[in-house]
C-alpha cells in the first residue's frame, strides 16, 4: 500500500522588493494541480540581499509572526495546503535569523527552523546577517507529515540530514538559493549544479527519506551570481521524480511516504552505525 | 600548481578459492600505466564466502602479515606501487575482521583499517563472520599521501567519511564487494547502482576530496548477487575521471592533491560545522 503525497516545488525569480505576489500566484497554481505541500525558495520575499553588507537591509527582516507570515496563512487557508515559506527573522534588535515557517492547512503556523549553518563568501555575505540557528534540528510536525526543513547551505552538510532524519523527519525540504559566479567556466558551473544536486540526492539515499529542494532562479544583480534553479524532488533512494530547468517553473510529483519504510528494511543503515566510534564528529578537526 | 597521483583501480571477479594471481597480474597492468596507488576489491583473494553461514569458511582467514600480506608485499615492492588490499584476518580464534591492509612501495605495511560498519543482508552474513572494527576511522599515511581507508558498507555511511576527512585523509578509497539480486527488476537495480555512486561521490563533496571505489564484478554461485563492477574514481568536487563497467577491468586517472586546499577554499564546509549541536549524531536514534 503506498501512500502518495502531491509536493510542489515553486521556483522562482525574486527581483523585487517584494515577491510574495508571485509566490502566491505560485502556490495557487500547485494547489490546482492538486498538490497538498508546497515549498518556496530561500528569502523569496526580497532580493538576494546577502551580495553585500549594508545595514539598511536589516529593515526587510519582519517579526514571525508577521505581514509575510500573515499572507503565507492565508493563501495556506485560501488553497488547503501545507507552505514551507521562508522569512527574513527579526528576533530582537540586533539579532536576525533565516528562517523557515511552515504553515499548516488552517493557516496556523506548525513551526520553525532556524538555518543552523551559515555560508560566508563573496556575493554571500550571510554571517553578516543572520544569527546561526539555536532551534536545532528539530523536524516539524504537519497534518501530512513531519517536515525535516533545513535552509540552503544546510544542504551541503550530512550531519543536519541524518539529525532531522534521526529526529522523525520524513521529508527532507531545502528551501535554497545558490547559483554561479558569472566569471567562472561553464564545465566549473555545471559541475557545481552537478555537486548541488548529488549531495543532497545523496542525503535521501543515506537517510531512506524523499526530499525536495527549492532554489530560486535568475540574476538579480549586476554583478551577483546567476541563481541556477534545478530544483528537484527524488524519492527516498535518490531517485529523481521530477526536476526544473534554470527558468521560472512550478514542479510537481508523488512521493510515497511509505518508501522510506521498505527501504530502510533493505537496506538499514540506521541499524548498524558505529554510535561508539562517532564522538570525533564533535570536534572542528581531529588532527 | 597540482600534484598529480596516477591511481588505479583492479576490478575484477573472484571466482577461485586463490585470486591473487589475478590481482597481482592488475597490479602488474597498472604500474605499466605509471599508476604508483593501486586498490583491490573486498576480500579479493576468495569467492564472497558471505552468502552463507559456515564455519568451515573461518578456515578462509589468514593473519596480518600472512601470506596474502607476503604475496601483497612483494607486489609492492616489484611494482614500486603502493597496494590497499583486503584481507579475511584471522586475530585469533574467534575474532575475525574485514580489513583493509595498505602496503608501501618497499614492501613494507603501511597500516590497515578494520571494517567498522557490518551489513548483514540476505547473502551478505557478514555480522556472522566478521567482528565489527576496533580501530576506529584512522587514516594510513603513506609515502605518496595519506589514505582514508573504508570498507565497502561503510560507503553508506557520511560519519565515517567525515571522521576520515577529520583525521587528516587526502583520499578516500572503499574496496567493496557489492551486487544486484537477480530478482529485482532491471530499473530497481539501475536505481541501486546509481545511489551507490552518488552517495560515494557525496562523501568526496562533503569533504572536499578524491574518492576511489573498487568493487568485485560478476556472479560466483547460482543463487547469489552478481558483482555490479562500476568502480570509479572522482575528484574533490565528486567529479567522475574514470569508470569501469560490468566487466573485469583495470581503470586509472591522475587525481590532483591540490584540489582539496582549493575547493574547501571555495566551499568552506569544515569551517562551518555546528559542532555544538551535533551531540545528536552519538544517538542510535533521537524519537
Amino acid at each position: 500500500m503506498e501512500n502518495l503525497l502531491n509536493v510542489a516545488l515553486i521556483q522562482h525569480a525574486c527581483p523585487k522588493t517584494n515577491n510574495l505576489s508571485i509566490s502566491i500566484a505560485g502556490i495557487k497554481q500547485a494547489a490546482a494541480k492538486g498538490c497538498e505541500l508546497v515549498v518556496l525558495p530561500e528569502l523569496h520575499c526580497s532580493p538576494y540581499f546577502c551580495v553585500t553588507q549594508d545595514n539598511k537591509n536589516f529593515d526587510l527582516a519582519e517579526t514571525i509572526p508577521g505581514p509575510t507570515c500573515e499572507a503565507l496563512a492565508k493563501a495556506a487557508r485560501e488553497y488547503n495546503v501545507v507552505i514551507v515559506g521562508s522569512v527574513f527573522e527579526r528576533r530582537t534588535a540586533g539579532v536576525y535569523h533565516n528562517t523557515a515557517v511552515v504553515f499548516e492547512r488552517d493557516g496556523s503556523i506548525a513551526g520553525q527552523y532556524r538555518k543552523m549553518h551559515i555560508p560566508d563568501d563573496p556575493g554571500y555575505n550571510e554571517k553578516f546577517y543572520f544569527t546561526p540557528g539555536d532551534l536545532g534540528f528539530q523536524p516539524i510536525k504537519t497534518s501530512l507529515a513531519t517536515l525535516g526543513v533545513l535552509v540552503c547551505w544546510d544542504q551541503w552538510f550530512p550531519e543536519a540530514a541524518r539529525l532531522m532524519a534521526m529526529a522523525g523527519a520524513e521529508i527532507l525540504i531545502y528551501p535554497t538559493a545558490i547559483g554561479w559566479n558569472q566569471t567562472d567556466d561553464r564545465s566549473i558551473q555545471q559541475q557545481q549544479l552537478d555537486a548541488w544536486i548529488t549531495i543532497q540526492r545523496a542525503h535521501a539515499i543515506a537517510n531512506g527519506l524523499p526530499l525536495l529542494s527549492c532554489n530560486r532562479v535568475g540574476q538579480e544583480t549586476e554583478d551577483g551570481d546567476i541563481f541556477w534553479g534545478n530544483s528537484f524532488i527524488c524519492g527516498a533512494q535518490g531517485e529523481i521524480l521530477a526536476r526544473c530547468g534554470d527558468q521560472a517553473a512550478v514542479i510537481n510529483a508523488k512521493i510515497d511516504l511509505t518508501a522510506s519504510e521498505k527501504i530502510r528494511r533493505s537496506w538499514p543503515f540506521l541499524r548498524d552505525r558505529r554510535i561508539d566510534a562517532y564522538k570525533g564528529l564533535l570536534k572542528r578537526f581531529s588532527v
